[in-house]
């Protein structure tokens, strides 16, 4: 019990000098590579740089002691970091003292929602973001994302907006006021940043970066030539502060607070699950809502805004070596003396070297071997991934997802509605029936169709699937009907109410009906029905070969090789 | 094509005197029948008795020449009536000349709505209310049409309210006013309804109740008693109106036109499928769709509010011989005939009889049987009965049905998200593979787990796949894993990741994988996904059986009595 809920209690007795070799690396490495990622996030989110720093320390601690993962690394990320500016900035009205207040109100309200997930157990609910969602999600926001650092990489203002063509159209229009030295540090701390990585996977780029644009502006005093630097940045750590629960703001907050949680949530979990799988361990979903939601509680009262854990820095940390969360403790340290004696140093950072960052890191957020790959397997699958795409452009963030899951779930019942349906034959020299279409060798047995509907039998397809019998049964020397009933997973009363009238049906013109391959909870049901009464209690067999050799008189020898088995309902 | 919009051409060249003369005799009792229900009927969607006869002239000419069905007996029903008031009443504002017009817009709207829906062919989307819903719908509406008709038998002016204890409460209070004579007629009306109904079947109650209802009144001169009458009836048939289109009035009542397109369509094809059964015939939903919808259309310029297919009109008109939609046009004469020469006979007509006449035919409407077959069958089916009976009595007639769907979508989407799983073992003497919870005796194969999920793998249960898969190779011996893949209906990105994973993770721990079973819309799906490059060629397997028996080495005499067959995608 206490084990579910402190889980490195799972791993502390085996904790040893090897173990801490490894976090000490792997803590060393992503503490130094949050400290530019979340100066660059925070400038995503429309808060100080600053703040990015105060988000990579206290929730690093809390998921340290309650999270379930062992390499996830917890902290600001790019797509939660945008979702907070698009849910805070029309209500912080231009002022950026409510824009602080409000983003840790969010930071509450995300941690509260994740931590009520978790402990109703609703863990669950992630799966409803499929791949084409999710894909055309991160695709949308990277885009706007890289859009939202436009102005810092060109020194010039600009409209924040969902809408691609008023940013351009802006940036158009003022391409006269252009800050050159300022487009030149962006553009080469970008040619800096792509050539690292392509020398070598691991370089600490970012940090390169950081010093160099730094030293350039000192150096080249290039502030008073108008290049934006972060500029004072407050020593210490952050200070304790209690947030005032404005009961307006928060339900102006909710829609962002809910799908903050939600999609911080699938973003963790999912990578978390690589590593678990790759390290032979288990995360528990419901554990680390909990984990993270209150990470984000406790955050919230250090100056926190929303965090989660993230895909490239957990990649980082477990390719540096993390062995268990001792390493985020470390990351937390390197952090927090940061906080204490270099604060200092960033007062020449240039935005734009910021901005490269960002550029370079949501760039990798668009996935086009996904597109591919849903545009080859699964044409309806890129439809919806399309579909939030451009939701997400022309509506907005949270509407954009909204529109894709809606959507998902529509196609999903929309499908199973008029499911695929087969006539079967038996293929020769076995005792398995398949689709008759798709393989012409297959024998229908004479007199008996053998018919399967691929899909629950339910609400949405109980009417076509009669018609689908109904227009079998046209044939005049039809004796009997075979319905395959492995594939229906469930049957709900409409269902059972369908089977039942083509039963009497078919009665009624003299054609017998089997029930084949139907599996026990379907059984159950219908047996609850009273459907052997309709079909007659020798009707039901484990599978087609059996039904149609128990009423073939002609070869009653395989009859004896054949055992039936009564079914047993639970 | 022709055919195909005017369906009587396909049965005309067949026409015969013994055609006609089975539509006479249902012709004719339809149309006595319609003459009280329409006017009880007028009475439950607030208007006067007489539009219930104007409702029953043009919507079945029209009918008669579009509709696919050959026994459907068009015209005003209870529940679309009780549509009418819910939707009409609150815009009506106490007026009746604005609520006449409102209730005939109604009906414009109503038939442009469903002729939309045919035309779109979009005749499956009924197939979303389902039983459950349907039941639980239906009884909530037979309570408050049962109740709205409280007034006319008790004499006394109650409110108009969806809330049973408002109505209730009221009448409690007016105790003392309660109008005995009008108390007696009511009663008395039931009595003999029932009586009739027990004694014949097919006894034309209503008429002889009206007969008698009009002659005590008369006789007994109880108009001036206080008993409320129908009162001067006008004499003729309905004047043709042109509808002024006022669009915020049609904005307001576009959610009531919906429900009444779509829960009309609902009861109209139910009962219209049955008899198409019943006589060999086909119903075409699309066509009904605009059949309907231009009957709508049509009545509504000649003072018809909106009609549909009755379930009890229709089994009269089907018993007493109905061989063609020619019964309608000669119900429908009748009609006309009485609102020429006989509308003068109802003016001391007691209201109370018609209420009684409502009253006995909304009690039908509560099907008990259903009811319990959906305790005994399936406890969620009945939950959601429930909840759409508790909905549409605390919410309303609309808002009832709207969370009756969605709940019903849901809890599919629900259920699917944590399918039933089972490990398999080989029933003896069998090659059949069966849940080894089930069947004790089922014998697992050595080294091998035979894995089967019963559901479509798609992205609301993709993550909970893979955790039965993990959970099932924690065994240490385990040597191979065969996915029985033939209860997947569908499967979509998500899910081909998801297996793709799974294959990768066991190949990483040495565990063999084998799909067994894919149905042909699945294994395209995952050949496209290049699995082939994944598990292996040799890994697909037509049956569970032979995918065992492929890979024992022990026995494999087996193997050569088995044909593997080449799976061809289309």
């Amino acid at each position: 019990m206490l084990r579910r809920f402190f889980p490195p209690l799972q791993w502390l007795p085996a904790y040893r000098r090897d173990t801490l070799r490894g976090d000490l690396s792997a803590g060393l490495t992503v503490g130094v590579m949050l400290i530019p990622q979340g100066m660059a996030y925070a400038l995503i989110a429309g808060l100080p740089p600053i703040y990015g720093l105060y988000a990579s320390l206290v929730p690093l601690v809390i998921y340290a002691l309650l999270g379930t993962s062992r390499q996830l690394a917890v902290g600001p990320v790019a797509m939660v970091s945008l979702l907070v500016a698009a849910g805070v900035a029309p209500l912080a009205e231009g002022d950026p003292g409510q824009y602080v207040t409000l983003a840790l109100l969010l930071a509450f309200m995300v941690g509260v929602i994740q931590l009520g997930l978790g402990l109703l157990r609703f863990g669950f609910l992630v799966n409803f973001l499929s791949h084409p969602v999710l894909t055309g999600f991160t695709a949308a926001a990277a885009l706007i994302i890289g859009l939202s650092q436009l102005k810092h990489l060109l020194g010039i203002p600009l409209p924040r907006s969902n809408h691609i063509h008023e940013i351009l159209w802006s940036a158009v229009q003022q391409v006269g006021a252009v800050q050159v030295p300022t487009l030149l540090i962006g553009l080469g701390g970008i040619v800096v940043l792509v050539g690292l990585k392509r020398w070598k996977k691991t370089a600490p780029g970012a940090l390169v970066l950081v010093v160099l644009g730094t030293l350039v502006v000192s150096l080249g005093d290039l502030e008073a030539a108008g290049v934006a630097v972060v500029g004072e940045v407050p020593r210490g750590l952050p200070v304790p502060t209690l947030l005032s629960l404005d009961l307006g703001l928060m339900q102006a907050l909710l829609p962002i607070a809910l799908t903050i949680a939600l999609v911080g949530f699938m973003e963790s979990i999912a990578v978390a699950k690589v590593y678990a799988a790759r390290n032979r361990y288990e995360v528990d979903a419901n554990q680390e809502l909990i984990g993270l939601g209150l990470a984000n509680v406790a955050g919230s009262f250090f100056q926190a805004y929303p965090t989660t854990g993230g895909f490239s820095r957990t990649a980082v940390n477990a390719q540096a070596g993390a062995n268990t969360t001792v390493a985020s403790l470390i990351s937390a340290g390197v952090i927090g003396l940061t906080l204490l004696l270099l604060t200092g140093l960033f007062h020449d950072l240039p935005n734009a070297v910021l901005a490269a960052i960002v550029l370079v890191a949501v760039a990798g957020l668009i996935d086009w071997k996904e597109i591919r790959f849903l545009w080859q397997v699964d044409r309806k699958d890129f439809a919806l991934f399309l579909l939030t795409f451009v939701a997400t452009l022309g509506l907005g963030i949270e509407e954009g997802i909204l529109v894709g899951v809606v959507a998902s779930v529509a196609l999903v019942v929309y499908q199973s509605a008029k499911p695929h349906t087969a006539v079967m034959g038996r293929l020769p020299g076995t005792d398995t029936y398949r689709n008759v279409v798709r393989h012409p060798q297959a024998q229908m047995p004479p007199g008996v169709a053998v018919l399967r509907m691929d899909a629950s039998l339910y609400f949405a397809n109980a009417a076509h699937f009669q018609e689908v019998v109904r227009a079998t049964v046209q044939d005049e020397t039809l004796q009997a009907v075979v319905l395959d009933a492995y594939p229906i997973n469930q049957i709900d009363a409409t269902g059972v109410h369908a089977l039942k009238r083509i039963c009497e049906d078919l009665k009624a013109q003299g054609i017998d009906f089997y029930i084949a391959g139907a599996k026990g909870p379907v059984l159950d049901r219908l047996y609850r029905a009273g459907m052997r009464e309709t079909v007659g209690n020798t009707c039901f067999y484990h599978t087609v070969h059996e039904a149609i050799v128990q009423r073939d008189e002609v070869r009653p020898s395989m009859l004896q090789n054949t055992r039936f088995v009564h079914l047993v309902p639970a």
